[in-house]
Order: C-alpha cells, then structure tokens, then sequence
C-alpha cells in the first residue's frame, strides 16, 4: 500500500473510531469529545496499537484545533470579551499560581529534584481551552458571561504559562536570562493585547476591498490567511498557534456576524478535523509507562492536585458571580489537554524529566481532559436550556444582556 | 522555530501566492486554476525555492482533491452519469487509444528505448479530473451533459489508465504476468460499476439510521467516512483514490440533494485545500531538468501532442453532437494534472526513465493543465450565461431536461 492510502487508512479509522464512541458517550448522556478522546487512547499504541502518532496526523490535529478556535472568535466580539477582561485576568493569574505552586510542593515532597518538580508544575499551569470550547459550543452556550471569562482567561493563561515556561527553561539550562523572559512577555502581551484591540477596527477598513475580490469567497479564503498569518505569529513568539487564530476570529466577528455560509464553511472544516486532535491526545496516553504501583500512585495524585488546584484557584477568581459560576469557571479551567502535553514533550526533549514521569504528566493532562467535560453539562444546563427556548422564541438577546451586566 | 510552525508558514505562503494569481488571472478573464498552478511553479523549486514539494502537502494536497471530487458527486445523480454512460465509455477509450499510440510512436522516433517510450505513452493517456472540474464548478455548468459525458469519461478513463500502466510496469518487470493483470482490470472495473450502481440505493436504505445518531451533523460525518473508505478502497485497487470519493459523493447525492449545510461544509473543506492541490501540481515542475535544446524540444512536441492527441481523441468520441461540444469534452479531457505526475514518478522510481524525461513529462502534465482551462471558459460561455439566467429565473430544469434528452 502507498504512503498516501496508508494515511488515508489511518485517518478513517481515527475518525471512524471516535464518532464510534461519540455516539456511545452521547447515548450514556456524556460529552462526546470524551468519547472521542478515549477513543485515541484506545487505538493508539496504549491498548490497541491500530494506529501510532506521527507528524501528519499532528498537522492536522493541529489545523482542526486551529480552526475550532478561528471558529470560536468569530462568534466573540472583542467588546464582549473586554467586558469580562478584568475578571479574566484575576482567574487566569489565580489559575497559574494555584497549580504551580503545589504541584512544585507536591514534587519536591515526593523526592523529585527541583527542576523536574518546576518542570511538572508548569505543565500542570496548562489550560486546553480547545476542550472546554467543544464541550460549550455542542450545548450552545459559549456566549454566555461565564464562558467568555473562561475563554479570555484560557487566552491569558496562554501567555502567562508561556512566561512560567520561559522561567522554567531558562533555570533548567543553567543561567537565567531575565532581559530575554522579559522580553517574550513583553511581546506575547504586546501581540495579544494589540491584536485583540486593533484587529477588528482594521478589519472594518479593510471589508470593503475584500468585498471588491474576484476570487471565490473571498472573506473566507481572506480570514484563513490572517487565522493561518496570527497562528505562524503566535508560534513563532512562543504562544499557541490556537490563540493567533482565534485572535484572527475575532478580528473578523464583526464583519461577518451576517455571513451564514463562512460560518457553516468554517464548521465544515473545524467538524472535519477537530476529532483527529481529540483522537491526537489521547493516543499520547502511554499506559505501558505507568507499571508500578509508585508511578499509578503519582499519576493519580497529581491528576486530582491539577483538577483541584485549577478548580480552587479559577473557582476563587470568579468570587462574588456565585457557587455555580465558580464552580463553572472551576470546571471549565481545568483540562490541560495538548497545552500540557506540548510542555511535557519539551521537558523530555530537554532531558529534564525522566521517561515514567513523562508518562505521569501526559496522563493527568489527558485525564484531566476527561475528567472535566461530564462536570460541565450539568453546570451549564440552566444556560442550555435558556438557550435552546431562546433560539425558539428569538429572543435571547435582552436575557442575555441583563445578564451580562451583572457581571461588569 | 518549530516543525509545526515551520510547516503552517509554508501553507501560508502558498494559499497566499494561490490566492494573489487567482485575483490576477480573474482579472484579466482567465481561469483562477491556471494562476493557482503558476503559483505553485514560482514558490516552488524551479523559480523562487521557497517552499518544496513535501509529504505533508501532498496530504492535505489529496483530501482537498478528495474533497472536490466528493462535492462533485454530491452534486451528480448516478442516473444522469449513467445516461450518458456510452457516449462516455467511447470518449474514453478513443481518448485512451490516441495518445498512447501517438506517444509511443513519437519517443521511438526520438530514439527512446520502447520500455520508456511505453511509459510516456502511459502517461500521456492520464485525465485529471480534477482540473476540469473546478474549472467548470467555478462556472457553474457542471451538471450540463458535456460536463457529464467528460466527468464520466474521466472516470473510466483512470480506470483504463490503471489497466494501461498494470501491462506496462509488467512489462518492465520483465514478464507479463496476464492472470494479475486480468484480475486488476476486473477488480477495478466492478468496484466502479458496483458503486456506482448500488451506492445510492444503499445509502437510501441506511439513511433513517444515520438521521437517528445522536452526534453532531451525523450526515456530514457519515458522508466523510465512506468518501475515506472508498477512496482507501480505490487506492488499494490501483484506482486513484479520488475516484472512491466521487463514487461516495453519488452515492449520497440524492440523500443530501436539499441539505444546504452539508454542502456548504465539505464547501469549506475543499475551497481551504485545493489551492494546495494546484500549487503541490505546480511544485513539481522542475525547470532546471530542461536546460539543453534537446529536452526543451521534446517537452514542447510532447505537450503539443498531448493535447492534439486527446483533443481529436475525446472529440471523436464526441461525434454527433455537434462541433462545439466536440470541442468541450476534447479540450475539457486535456488535463493530465496530477495524474500523469504518478506516473512519471512510478517510472522514476522504478528506474525506466531518466532524471530528465522525468521533468519533460512533469512539464507536459502540468502544461497540459494549464493550456487547457483558457479555453474551456469561452468554449463553456453560452452554457454558463444560460445558467446564471436559469438562476436568476429559478427554472433552469426544464431547458436543461430538454438538452439532455437530445443526447441520448
């Protein structure tokens, strides 16, 4: 069989695979994405071995992600997202600190020498916003005031896990160097700070000699270029790709709130290759690595450390919105997913944690990932609901807007 | 900067280039197709040398063709196809017959050994499908019976072409081996009429199940699995994979004839990748492999008779039903694409033909590509005015119906 059919071949049983046990997750009343991210564990070269993770398969999951956020931006409306900034800000640094700091404890009490412990802990500060963001726009509810705080609180996250890893690296190799820490802090935020600000307006510039092009779709062909030229940005600074494209999205909200088809052409993608980065992070599970009872015995603590930590942390950001949206930003905070995956891999190619403990931080970012997705429909139901009469009645702006202003 | 990354900048660059020569070619009246491939020929090895052909963009490069061809079949009933099965058969094998005699004849006379004279002959006698069809879906008269009677004839042309090249690379090999061939021609063949004609009565059958699965847009899905399954299928055979999900796209055809979402969706998909699937087509030529007369001569007689060859081919094919469209399926047939490019690289790998007629066959197929689209666009031009009028009316079935039933 040629390279190409073999790949083929793997992507049909990928997805085959996860919309298999999608549907199964969705008969039992649970979230399909935790169906499809089992999924990957149970091809992947953990139980089955069917199919191995490899680089292709990665580029994909990586454009589905990235897709799924560009997706989400353009239903986000910068003003909306400000709204929440303030209150974000206090989840996301709550959010970092609380994790990191016991889990570096935790480490250190564990016998672990101080980088690997600082090396765990920054992967447990990861938030996967793609996760949370499935799991809330299938229930129809990512416009509510509590997932805008989680989604502009997982944007910040980024950057400050960003910052965390830049401190961390930079320990582990020897001297640290503060001018180049502060820098890359300097212009993540700047980036960030300025794309989320300056985006939209020069987007409603420039809507008019898009309109003009001969090209086929043009404000769609137009807003994959800015999502894939953010993506190349953000990366290449030490972001997420996922938070140039959802910048992207958002910059583009306003210009095509109308425009049904980019919507529907934008899912056609996000549907088609989101399951293979769910699939993707599952299959990082290493099962075979986690054979004594002292790695099962880590694994699991640090698992509930990092879904207790996020949850405290994030949950006492959201002081004063009451128990269930603190226990929904809580929630929605705590997979780690492909971030504290990409953290993991980074600590092994460094040689800074050994492979067993490789294996412990890849299975509390996935576990984590599977843990929280059941919480989260029943904590967002009441908004469901609201939802799904206000889609009948097309009426579910003025509920929504008092709403918010409670918030402010 | 990391492999990703690495990898999504190269994608930039080239939807980028695609897209700034698809605004040129459209407007100065030329087809978006030719500016798309001269794209991929400037950003690739030949010219400029910033981005070379890879892996991972003939992947994304085959699902976006995949997906065009599965769009295509969404949009073609199996009966239209089938009622202009014969004519199609004929344009076929006339086209099939004519260029391999033509080109073989022509490498002998050049002084070529016959086993590579065979395999430029093979392929010579490749359709890309591909090509045309965007051509002509960007005009909007793909379901007009010459498009059909082409995309019909493109289909059992690679089916003739998988044949062509079994008897050749055995006759490299050394020893024709008439059981494997036979049984190829056989498999190839009933998997292309057995789809065909039991793929929509089936799908009719399964479609209340699908309906009733409780994942999100289940048809979508569903639609995407068989065009991969099919498309492995065909790829296993020797049948290029696209074929597999042409045929899954008419099996769905009527099933999905008024879901306006599913469209749009596989929509997204493919106006995201076939920009890669035209640059990757341009990439390939390597104008560096035609620096001496010699070469450069061959490659121009080569193209020329190429497209004679299957020009007077397919257009006797065609006979009866008038000049013009004589001229639509000869010229709409011209495309070798990325067809003939297989071809080239299975003779390459299996060393029957040098590094530079390797690069004088990359450089008909892809000049072939390019000829021919410019002259489809006036050649379609009444078919595509009529359309527009049929839009803007809303009653372009009974017109349609009545050129149809001319045909038969």
């Amino acid at each position: 069989m040629e390279h190409t059919t073999e790949i083929l071949l793997q992507l049909l049983i990928m997805l085959a695979a996860a919309k298999v046990l999608a549907e199964l997750f969705e008969r039992l009343q649970q979230p399909a994405v935790v169906g499809e991210i089992l999924a990957g564990v149970l091809i992947g070269p953990s139980v089955l071995g069917w199919v191995e993770p490899n680089e292709m398969i990665s580029l994909l999951a990586e454009i589905g992600v990235m897709f799924l956020l560009f997706n989400v931006g353009l239903e986000t409306k910068p003003a909306a997202l400000l709204r929440v900034g303030v209150r974000a800000t206090i989840v996301a640094i709550l959010g970092v600190i609380t994790p990191f700091i016991f889990g570096y404890w935790l480490m250190l009490a564990w016998g672990a020498p101080t980088i690997e412990a600082l090396f765990v802990a920054t992967a447990m500060v990861a938030t996967s916003v793609g996760i949370t963001v499935r799991v809330l726009g299938a229930m129809g509810v990512l416009d509510t005031p509590t997932a805008r705080i989680i989604l502009g609180a997982a944007v910040i996250d980024d950057v400050l896990g960003l910052i965390v890893l830049a401190i961390v690296s930079s320990t582990a190799g020897g001297t640290v160097n503060y001018t180049s820490i502060i820098s890359t802090a300097v212009i993540a935020i700047g980036f960030t700070v300025v794309v989320a600000l300056y985006g939209a307006p020069l987007m409603r510039r420039v809507l008019p000699t898009i309109q003009r092009l001969r090209i086929k779709e043009p404000m769609y062909i137009v807003g994959i270029l800015i999502a894939l030229g953010l993506a190349v940005v953000a990366a290449d600074i030490g972001v997420s790709a996922i938070i140039g494209a959802f910048l992207a999205g958002m910059a583009l909200a306003e210009a095509t709130e109308h425009d049904h088809g980019m919507h529907q052409r934008t899912n056609g993608v996000t549907e088609f290759l989101v399951p293979f980065f769910l699939v993707n992070v599952g299959m990082q599970v290493n099962l075979a690595a986690l054979t004594t009872p002292a790695t099962i015995t880590l694994a699991v603590l640090i698992t509930l450390l990092a879904v207790a930590t996020k949850f405290i942390g994030c949950g006492v950001g959201a002081w004063g919105l009451g128990w269930r949206r603190m226990m929904q930003v809580g929630v929605g905070m705590a997979p780690r997913g492909e971030v504290g995956i990409v953290v993991a891999q980074l600590g092994l190619t460094m040689a800074v944690i050994s492979d067993s403990l490789y294996g412990v931080v890849i299975f509390m970012a996935v576990a984590t990932t599977i843990i929280a997705p059941p919480f989260l429909r029943p904590l967002f139901a009441n908004e469901a609901a609201a939802q799904s009469r206000a889609d009948i009645l097309g009426a579910g702006g003025v509920g929504r807007q008092k709403e918010l202003s409670q918030l402010r």
